[in-house]
């Protein structure tokens, strides 16, 4: 990739080759230049941000601007992603530059993004850190003045410890959702109330330095009130199997994965286990994801997953089971691959 | 626009078309006709929340069945917006369709829903009446709690009176900031304390029913605390003048809007106003925009708007000065065009 020049978009993208970003401007990346590209209001940041040997460049056009820094490219070709582009934008950019080739290669940066730097390591790991200790405080919050209030007020009250009150952002919106309501996809909160034997799904991450982390736990509520780790007791032996069934899975996947494995091959060690006690169809999704700049990177954990892991890939493992109508098991930590196999963040 | 079939992905467009939206969808509008494709996560609240006469269509590959969708139609030909597709998606979409013409329209969606229905106004009219009243809430909190208390943690306790604490949506994250950083375009919320002498400019939108509302006050935190009333009395003269300026060609701008002007017209009502007095150069951006589904939308309020503002548009006049290092002051309202004249919502 490093061979040919690029161009990029995407506000991951521009941080990760420029030290800086906003919401409207251009990366271009030549062996040994970067330009950044972007209109007056970000200029003064964007200088006082970029890293060395990064020229911002002032444009009050920027489509116009990176053609013009396209032309003085000796390579005339340049990769970009063609799912960070609009149609409009493509059409424009590609006018009147009819001697150059563009190399259209879609998720193109997050490849490139996809091993981590052992800095990059620590920021993930400091975000995870963060991460767990608002869980922590968030259940005691739940034990101590939770009974009572609604999905939509707890998934409100969640980002104040997640947030640390506004001092750090979030990598998602959070998930926080009771009994029937965790086994819906993607279902918004409701004014369904927690009570002591609610089952709660909570689906949460914080950033540190703009690297995400990313945890699911699910709890029993009970008369001790509720806590996130790993060990839960519920009173329904039918939910305390499929919790157990779950929790299997994902240790599973953890200890099977090691460098040089494929990414299907790992979604199979957890989908087995799932499977194998008759709960495939419930287990509706992939069983991880690359976390970094972006929230949903390379590499992708799924069936389909071709993608060769290595060492320093920074990645989710998340199988679930979910009944319709009933409840919802999702656990999830982050790790990293290293020599001996993952280690979690 | 209605003559041809035309296509739209936006979730804003999607629910003004079929009554429903979700993340991965696309509708597909002809005369008489509206299909929804989305996949298997969400056909189940589809099929409840779609209005009669829209087919849910459940699907593996949305652009596979979008095709085959555009296949039955007679016309061979579609408008679609080159802004809201991926260079990805439109060359699948428009593989094996060699017959079929795109129209390729930039913001048709939105132009077909700039005038709003009697309904849509009673919705945005929600939305105001919520904002302003949590707009109040918010300055007693700063009044009672708020000294010392920083941009951040501020930021972050206005969204619980925005959102009711988490009952409503808002429609684009608040931006709070004082004294020099309002001044700064699009700054993010600093460690910068709130004192009394400081000077707030506080921008925020609730929504109602998916409809958005969108006001800025510009505000003096004295010894009797805060309001966001319009009348602010600023103990230094300069920025009395600065302010009473700002509210000026907000007035102006509000009291000349008429059916059957041009937009850029009306921008230029209030950046008369504001360059007659010198400070022309530090009102930097447009005079307003469109709200309805999006919070930024047709019609644009700038020097090059050649929209003819019509009966039943909903738009913000938001003039603003912004001094570099000192402070910032924007006032902003929506406002609805009726036969005699511009009506504050």
């Amino acid at each position: 990739m490093s061979k040919i020049p690029f161009i990029v978009k995407s506000e991951s993208a521009q941080f990760y080759e420029t030290g800086f970003s906003c919401d409207n401007a251009i990366a271009l990346i030549f062996d040994g230049q970067k330009h950044f590209i972007t209109d007056g209001r970000y200029t003064i940041e964007a200088r006082e941000n970029v890293k060395s040997g990064v020229e911002v460049i002032e444009s009050e056009d920027l489509i116009a601007d990176a053609r013009k820094a396209l032309r003085l490219s000796k390579e005339k070709r340049c990769a970009i992603d063609p799912v960070e582009w609009n149609v409009k934008d493509y059409v424009n950019l590609r006018n009147k530059l009819a001697d150059f080739t563009f190399r259209e290669r879609a998720g193109f940066h997050q490849k490139l993004r996809a091993v981590k730097s052992e800095k990059e390591i620590a920021l993930i790991t400091g975000a995870a850190k963060d991460n767990k200790e608002a869980f922590a405080a968030f259940a005691k919050f739940l034990t101590e003045r939770g009974e009572g209030m609604s999905e939509r007020e707890l998934s409100f009250e969640s980002k104040r410890f997640l947030s640390d009150a506004g001092k750090r952002d979030l990598s998602f919106d959070p998930i926080f959702a009771l009994d029937s309501n965790a086994a819906k996809p993607h279902a918004l909160p409701s004014g369904d109330r927690l009570r002591v034997t609610s089952t709660i799904l909570f689906d949460a991450g914080t950033k540190c330095d703009r690297y995400c982390s990313d945890r699911t736990r699910t709890a029993i509520f009970d008369k001790s009130g509720v806590h996130f780790e790993i060990a839960q007791k519920f009173d329904d032996p039918n939910k305390q199997k499929i919790y157990d069934l779950v929790l299997r899975a994902h240790d599973a996947a953890i200890a099977a994965a090691k460098i040089g494995m494929k990414a299907k091959e790992l979604d199979f060690v957890a989908r087995k286990t799932i499977t194998g006690a008759g709960y495939g169809e419930t287990f509706n999704h992939s069983l991880g994801h690359g976390v970094g700049l972006d929230i949903h990177e390379q590499p992708f954990i799924n069936k389909r997953g071709d993608t060769v892991l290595e060492e320093g890939m920074v990645f989710t493992i998340e199988p679930g089971i979910y009944i319709a109508g009933e409840f919802g098991v999702r656990i999830e930590d982050i790790v990293v691959l290293e020599k001996d196999g993952a280690r979690v963040l």
